[in-house]
């Protein structure tokens, strides 16, 4: 269990931290005025403080946010890419032995065997199964909008916490489904992805809590043979650090950190127009975070700032390799009315 | 409730039952045994009546059925028919309030709010969702081979209770998920699809119990410029009745019965080599059975004995008011372990 | 669907709603101040209105209430009672087709026939069962503290959302079960029962909207032979109202309604000290509110502010028919961790 | 996790297995007939083998068991017992965390905070609760007819899996509920329980796969001062080992084995009229039993064979600290219709 890590709150920024900070668009003012022991808007630490991460770039209202990079000019330029017609399966199987963050779980069963019949004198029998689960939230996942938000007024005050484009969760919360920012309103990802493959980069798995940074990026692409540039506006960003290995391998550490790309690498990867950043671990950033006062702060930048989707517990060793580094991607999200994220078996076709 | 309808059994096959099924492959023998009364398996009636229906084409043992047509040159095959780059979602939202099969439910329920947090100085917090449902076997949804079997030698005898390939219920059952024929071996499909527009043909909605025939598949295909040859081995029939339309709408009628392909029409599309069949309504095919002995014989014919796939309550009508007639069609079921079929989003690329 | 009763609401108190509640103690200054279009605390309406309601009598942080009432001399008093031995269950039987809250259900699943097995030479084969459900809030229910609350500050302040003895929704929330006031926290009742048998004093099923008064209490009393004094102090009160005559014969109007105790009748129970009051209805209180501005006021008054609980949907007709007045009652309610209630099958031993 | 030890199997007997099972009532036919490698049910081992198990004592056809003992001269000798009107709680807390048998899981989640409201000028908040979990099968459970059965002609054969009173598998079964021998056909408890407190005897908690035998069950009652007829027809058994120490202390092992009674000592109190047998650990039984080709037999002896019913997972410390050997114990399981056993949270009053 990793609970600990997910109480451990430090009220004030350190010296460090601000420098860290410094990097990351509009987080400067907060980091600036972030002296000990206040609770206002402006001191708030992370990527982001402040106010003026909304209205997004898609207009205030907009709800699909880097979906909206899917146009028909994308479409036709990810399946001019389509060569060897192979499809590769990016999900993992759903299982109930498979690891989850604490205090999530996965129940399949099956009633009855069968569950209906027989029917009628060709004496139909059928089955169904029941499943209850955090569905978007286990497993290989979709990450929403409506996952992360920031608390910028203290527990109390609902109309302060915030979500993409501003929205709070007094205007978007439902008991039974989020009113506003559910999964339903994604549009359907077909696009170019682009493997980031620092594993091989590195010639070893990274390790817990290893920092991808903007320089890795970089020369992975170029030891792929592949320029900045081929990562377009509007790509899937598919990163392999290697954590995936431990996957019903060694679940009990699974969810006890892991690699990945920090907040400058995220911001690099946003800047260049990621609609969607997938990598084969299960939170896609490095954990703990460099910065230890902060806590899932790619989530934030990522998904509450910029509306760049998150994919989590995906499977990208075949692609590797194959070699194929850049290519077809496809996935269309559950539209679950007012859910958090999706389950989903992505794929690309080289 | 349509219970009445789910409980009802004939015995013993009516003359004109017998007719019809002379149509049938396969179901000969068994309607010339039908002799009142008796209880082996070569009395039994449908489609699956026999036992010569096993092993499958694609060898004892196979489990992906109908997805081993998705070849790479199927593949290539199918983007090669992209030329707008419009998306079109097939798939409806997820909700509580949508119809249901008898027995079957759909719970979402978002836990807290928020879920977690505040996390660290960035004052993260966090949302999931609680999902409880037939997953598989609710909305949009996507039926997999352990859904249905026939029950051969009574309801005692488990070892004679068959599905695809000739598999007993003694073979794949599992309280927690089916040990073989669960979803998760089904291959994504990336193939052509071709609209069937009966609705359009018809110039109207389809009508409860109405039976689609053979002809009316292939005044479709003409109706929309298309040849008999344009729907090839591998890829998907789209079936729109018009019943979508109570979908949301009339949902206390929409699981009373509905009009799909009969017995007759569905052959002819497994004859050219159909992946996966899909309509706008809640079973495919047309309820009740024109002969009213039969319970679901679609079911049976297509994936019990066939292993050609279905996919129940899609949204057709965009691609037919745009003319997309022969389209790529993108599909991956989401591989739960042991499951009887898949929630999804099908998309389709004009 | 009831749920447009569910979204009503009323701005302003009219006069005639200020005339009811100055029955109401501590709801006068509400009454009094309540100018239309204010917001404060003081404004409020209901039987909750004002902060003078806690801390409770038993003490501030007491989190167990009415059920404190729960002494050894209680017990003795109560098995003393027993004289035929008969013992009464008061539960309805829990299953999918029972009548539901509106967004509440109800799922029993059997995973596999059987769930294990065959184990050892002795074959032996082992069933459980899957559940999915509001557990404390469907069929026979019993409601704890954490159930009902009022929102005193607008729907944005999680401090001013109060709970039993003033405890605020952010201190006592939690995604996974409440941090406080939890059912786990109420002690087993063992204490006298008394029925108000309003459906024998009337000589019919009461009706939708109809309210039991002070004077009704007082009659049925009288016409079963009994004194006020015989209701005493941690009593149990039973209220026959004829609704659940209703239940499984016309679910779909169970829920739009039903008759029961008013403020009045209900601040007279607690008045003499009842722990806790039942009723073969499903809300236990009449229903829509006479007072129209108010929705459901008897639970805040009751639960909120008193901490006097409900049972609603329990069976008392074989008590009425034989005539068993006072009786020994027992209700251990299911400990479950951080739940609003708890299911149950409370029985009276005569 | 112990999934190793359920799939154990041993199809033959060894000699000291005829001996052991030589004792039990029923099982020597089986015993002598046990060559290797049969499958007839006069061959299977254990202590449900032959058929001469049904019709019950209590007529063909009888779904109450041993709840039929709770007559109201029965009902009337346990209200008799109480002299202090102490009321001790047997159930433990119902939470994510316990340990659970392996497979089954218990996920409770609050939907919203609030999840409804406000609601009328009151302003209203509501809250539920949303749990899904094998409900009569976790925590502290009452163990119904349901539950455990044998597996008389092979796995295929649903005639011939037999269940209390000899009810088969066909008979009972249902996908969303048993047909037959549901929990709510069980009577409530209100009758003396006698405490059998074995650590105390022993001076020490038991170990793992130690067997409560006959003689120590007598012992016991000697050391407090009861003789053997103290424990009546229609008693409930409370037997006290000390493994619930491990509860929520260490998970990990809770469930790998435990102490409890044998087959012998659970004759003992069946021939006695046991009404229910309860322990303070997690299958009443000794784990591994005794006998290794056998997997629980003391399930099928006691709720198969005799229509005895279990209660797992009490707790006894206190009964045992205020020395209340010999009290009035009352338990109503939720009717919960076609389940295998029910939650709950039983009380002794001293």
């Amino acid at each position: 269990m990793t609970n600990a890590r997910l109480t451990v709150k430090q009220p004030c920024g350190s010296e460090r931290e601000i420098e860290r900070r410094s990097f990351i668009k509009g987080a400067l003012a907060a980091a600036l005025g972030s002296a000990c022991g206040g609770a206002s808007a402006s001191e708030l630490a992370g990527p982001i403080a402040g106010r003026d991460w909304w209205p997004s770039k898609w207009g205030a209202g907009d709800q699909a946010a880097a979906s909206n990079y899917m146009t028909p000019e994308k479409v036709i330029e990810a399946v001019g890419l389509v060569k060897s017609g192979k499809v590769y399966n990016l999900g993992r199987p759903y299982e109930q032995g498979m690891p989850f963050f604490p205090g999530r779980g996965f129940s399949l069963r099956i009633p009855g065997n069968p569950t209906l019949g027989p029917l009628g004198s060709n004496k139909l029998i059928a089955h169904e199964e029941f499943l209850a689960t955090e569905i978007g939230q286990v497993g290989t996942q979709f990450d929403g909008l409506a996952h992360i938000g920031i608390e910028m007024d203290g527990p109390d005050n609902n109309a302060e916490k915030r979500f993409y484009n501003g929205m709070s969760l007094s205007e978007i919360r439902g008991a039974y489904g989020f009113k506003k920012l559910g999964v339903e309103h994604v549009k359907p990802f077909v696009c170019p992805s682009v493997l980031f493959d620092i594993k091989a980069l590195k010639g070893r798995n990274l390790r817990r809590g290893e920092e991808i940074m903007v320089s890795d990026l970089i020369s992975a692409l170029e030891r792929q043979g592949l320029k900045e540039s081929d990562f377009g506006t509007g790509d899937v960003a598919l990163v392999r650090t290697g954590w995936g290995d431990q996957w019903m391998v060694d679940n009990k550490s699974y969810y006890d950190g892991e690699p990945g790309p920090g907040l400058d690498a995220t911001q690099w990867l946003i800047d260049r127009g990621a609609s969607l950043i997938a990598a084969d671990n299960w939170a896609v950033e490095v954990i703990p975070s460099p910065d230890p006062d902060l806590s899932y702060p790619v989530h934030q930048l990522s998904l509450t700032k910029h509306g760049v989707y998150l994919f989590e517990n995906i499977q990208l060793d075949e692609l590797a390799e194959d070699e194929v580094y850049k290519a077809a991607f496809f996935f269309s999200p559950l539209p679950i009315k007012g859910a958090t994220g999706s389950p989903g078996n992505p794929i690309v076709i080289g």
